[in-house]
């Protein structure tokens, strides 16, 4: 199990050294680092090298740099989507203002990089390498996802390739990273890459599935947040492909339509899905993405019983264990 | 002479791989980069490899992560200073919105540190921390500025930290990395850091006194712009350190009026800043700093005559051998 590494990542984050000047710098970073979370991407690192590796410490370094850049880019993003809230707390530039977002998440994305080049192992420089290589793709996959909110199609090829890169390559990057640091070979390394890409596709289509369909005491946002602002996600592209002309023309006019209700769009448009049965369609994506990272596990020449952790893991994330 | 590095500093900027897609991340870098501008912190960089190396090639990946860096911070600099134009040019934010500005700069960062870690010499993981280090002093620099716009009273103290931070350690940087790459021992490094902190500051105390008493044609910014917008500047500060109390209260009256036409304030002020003769205190410092730059490089034991482009290069840069 994950849980012990928990308190192990939260206790160095709580460690990092803050320079007491100049005033308001430092502060919204610290806010942004203590805001809690699940610690995914630091986990799956530290569970890739446990395979591997005997000292986990070894691999804090890359733990925290991609836990840092992680809350750099939620910063930004807060900042560029105009978000009020994160975590039950307001975001930094509603706190402070929009110039903080930018310079204390500019020295976020230092930060990171700066723990990053703290490693010292045979794999320092693959491991930056690959780290440099993924900030650039979630660049990417942020502005595709930007770029969306303009497009009046998106194909669900485009949309895969835009949640790849904004949401999986980190997930990846980490499994990968913690398989180098503790000495996994390439090919064991690139399973665990893909392992982690196949669980970020699972998770966020699972997170548009759970904005319609989930239990709002669970999921933790309100329903039907993605219906009322038009966000194209997994659901709307799948229900755009699978509708016939007439249903199709009434969930564009939905979609688009800024008048109406926004209980009752949440209910109209719910009810087209229902028709469609894209629930089903969406947790046959889960399930098939679910079980190609299984079989990228299955790849990895290593003891099973060292695989079993981020097999436990990977299952509490979709919700499947518990 | 540097005039040789321009062109190569230039061509290895214009080379840099822009993928085609996402539209509108990679346009506003290259937009941002093909811009001109001296190349300071590369040509410095490359001086100081050469007084040491024989092979510049190898220092090029650092001279490229300092400038791609600089063009950083300009491009969230400007948009947090809400900048119409840079070099003749809109502004990033302006050209595009500031969403563009937020992520092409942020992509612009990666880029840099993609650079610097392509660095192969002895000394690289040296030099990557020194850069870490200085990206975040000079974001630090930044929030100081930031932070001086609401404080009523900066002393020069204050002042002349917060551009040492967000105006001398970049070109510091770039003196001590090319040193270190070419194959200097520390001291002599560290000298030649010294040596483009006193340029770094001589030079901004001069931007500061050509805004004032500059040739418009030659500054390429209209003059008194820092007056008019009240910005604490070695001028202004010295200029309240020296007046008497009645001087001083017109001065601050005068600064803090939105009313006065902006020919009629720059009159003003400039009027005061001669009657208490801070022209020539600046020029002063100026020279001071220069001096103590020129002292910082005769401490560097190598030929005289392979640290002599340096010496070149600082004069030029300050309009002495021109």
């Amino acid at each position: 199990m994950s849980d012990h590494l928990l308190p192990l990542i939260n206790e160095a984050l709580a460690a990092l050294p803050y320079p007491q000047a100049p005033e308001g710098l430092y502060e919204p970073i610290a806010y942004g680092l203590e805001g809690g979370g699940k610690r995914l991407r630091p986990t799956l690192l530290l569970l890739a090298y446990k395979v591997f590796g005997q000292n986990p410490t070894e691999a804090l370094p890359a733990a925290l740099a991609l836990e840092i850049y992680h809350n750099h880019t939620l910063l930004h993003d807060d900042l560029m989507d105009q978000a009020p809230m994160r975590r039950g707390r307001p975001t930094v530039y509603r706190k402070w203002d929009a110039n903080t977002a930018i310079l204390s998440g500019d020295t976020m994305l230092i930060m990171a990089v700066e723990q990053m080049s703290r490693l010292e192992c045979r794999a320092s420089h693959e491991v930056m390498a690959l780290f440099v290589r993924t900030m650039k793709e979630v660049c990417e996959g942020q502005q595709y996802d930007m770029n969306f909110e303009r497009m009046a199609d998106v194909s669900m090829v485009e949309y895969l390739e835009m949640i790849r890169l904004k949401t999986a390559v980190l997930p990846a990057c980490a499994a990968k990273a913690g398989a180098l640091i503790g000495g996994a070979d390439e090919a064991a390394a690139q399973s665990l890459y893909d392992f982690a890409i196949h669980l970020g596709l699972a998770f966020q289509i699972q997170d548009d599935y759970l904005d319609v369909y989930g239990d709002p005491k669970v999921f933790g946002k309100s329903i039907g947040g993605d219906i009322v602002c038009g966000k194209k996600t997994y659901l709307l592209i799948s229900a755009l492909n699978k509708a016939e002309d007439q249903d199709k023309a009434r969930l564009k006019a939905l979609i688009g339509d800024k008048t109406i209700a926004q209980d009752e769009k949440i209910k109209a448009v719910t009810a087209l899905y229902d028709s469609l049965h894209i629930a089903e369609e969406a947790k046959a994506a889960i399930d098939r993405h679910f079980a190609l990272a299984a079989q990228c596990l299955d790849q990895v020449k290593a003891d099973p019983e060292r695989l079993q952790p981020l097999r436990d893991y990977a299952e509490s994330l979709l919700g499947r264990n518990v």
